[in-house]
């Protein structure tokens, strides 16, 4: 009979045929794959698997981050090791760390980085057509670059957020918003990609910066768009919601103290 | 009322949920998606779509090229857009253009070029589930060069064949054979892969090769392996057919004469 021990799991995935990262009866999810996983390492008992981000139904991850309390013989190259055996291959684990019993992936972040990938050939590339936005034809760059250039702040971002988001408290400091052309050299297929990098974000609020930005790209609304958005905080003026099968989290931010919190 | 004109459509294809290139009843096949579309265009009557290369089950490709003869009024553009519009995600057209009547995808290609991709990370890539052999580990790269710099030349190829090969003349002038790593910077993710380029392959003969290559790699065969099934042609001293969804027909090469075919 081991102690339980808490552990901080990194891992990668193909959101295309997850529901989502949170649990969901009778759906196929992130969380339920991970954590039916690391119950039959707790000797058949169930165990819960917070991530450091709930993404939505489609969004994949390059680098989700989870904590979870294990009973398990095994050392964390074994838990890694078994999961890397358990898992299916759309979601992998990368690391597999004892963190101090207090430790929380959500609550120890100081911020995420995430990526809306845009396939920019001019009939698709059926290589990417799962992870990035096939968006063709002209865009206007220098528009988009201004309006980007307006967000990097400390901001309220009511205007981005979903519908029928709940958060009380909606200010969160971005901190990167770029554009980044052509970043899978030396393939010369063409690809954009939107980066913003945020203290936190609200449900849907990358999608609807990206789904806002590409109207702004063909010239629909102006740059200054996004200053009414954030301004009046009007989910209306704002574009429509990017779809879900661009976006990754690419990252998990965590302190310097926080960022090797391996105890064991 | 048009008189029917000979096309080269050219086509990138996710080959994960094909099977194959060639028209099988009752399975989702390339040539028979493709011909679908093609047959709508063509006043709904049926019609023969012929690939340069007969794809197996899983098997990418980056570029195959196909000719077909098309009886309809729109011009080459008109057929890449229509074509654009009515395939799926997997399968998209890159250029379609008029050619001499005669003109044969499959006849007048001088040669293709084929990669083996193999996903090093030690875990796995979910994004690069679909499309590379994750073959983590150590590798002896040294012996794998060695053994690919036996390869080129006009040779025999009978011992890297498939079994059920029924080829009388098995006999191909093979090019290029190279290890090419790290092909995708600045993303760090390791990635290896085996590039060849041959006037022709036998069917499974890269698969074959990458397959032996990789025990090679890995100690089991030394380099001087692929002289012995060279010499004897015989497939038991070649090592297990490498998995399908690792292979990507990358290109089909036309003679300079040939590599711009277009007459309209």
């Amino acid at each position: 009979m081991t102690a339980p021990r808490r552990l901080r799991i990194d891992l990668a995935y193909d959101g295309t045929e997850f529901a989502g990262w949170q649990v969901q009866p009778g759906a196929r999810t992130v969380q339920g794959t991970l954590e039916e996983a690391l119950g039959k390492l707790h000797g058949g008992r169930p165990l819960r698997a917070r991530g450091a981000v709930r993404t939505d139904a489609g969004v994949h991850a390059r680098r989700q981050v989870a904590d979870c309390d294990l009973e398990t013989a095994l050392d964390d190259a074994g838990v890694l090791h078994a999961l890397a055996r358990m898992l299916p291959a759309d979601v992998r684990p990368l690391d597999v760390r004892t963190v101090e019993p207090g430790w929380s992936a959500r609550f120890a972040a100081a911020g995420k980085t995430y990526v809306y990938r845009l396939d920019r050939t001019p009939r698709g590339d059926p290589f990417r057509a799962r992870y990035a936005l096939h968006r063709p034809g002209p865009l206007d760059v220098a528009a988009i670059e201004d309006a980007l250039a307006r967000l990097p702040g400390r901001r309220d971002w009511s205007g981005f957020a979903a519908a029928g988001c709940t958060v009380e408290n909606r200010v969160r400091a971005l901190d990167v918003a770029r554009w980044v052309e052509d970043p899978l050299p030396p393939d010369p297929d063409a690809e954009a990609r939107l980066v913003f990098r945020a203290e936190g974000f609200l449900q849907h609020m990358v999608r609807n910066l990206a789904g806002t930005l590409l109207e702004i790209g063909r010239g629909r609304f102006g740059p200054d768009r996004v200053d009414r958005v954030l301004e009046t905080g009007d989910r209306r003026l704002a574009g429509p919601t990017a779809p879900a099968h661009g976006l990754t989290l690419w990252r998990v931010h965590y302190n310097a103290a926080e960022e090797e919190p391996a105890v064991g």
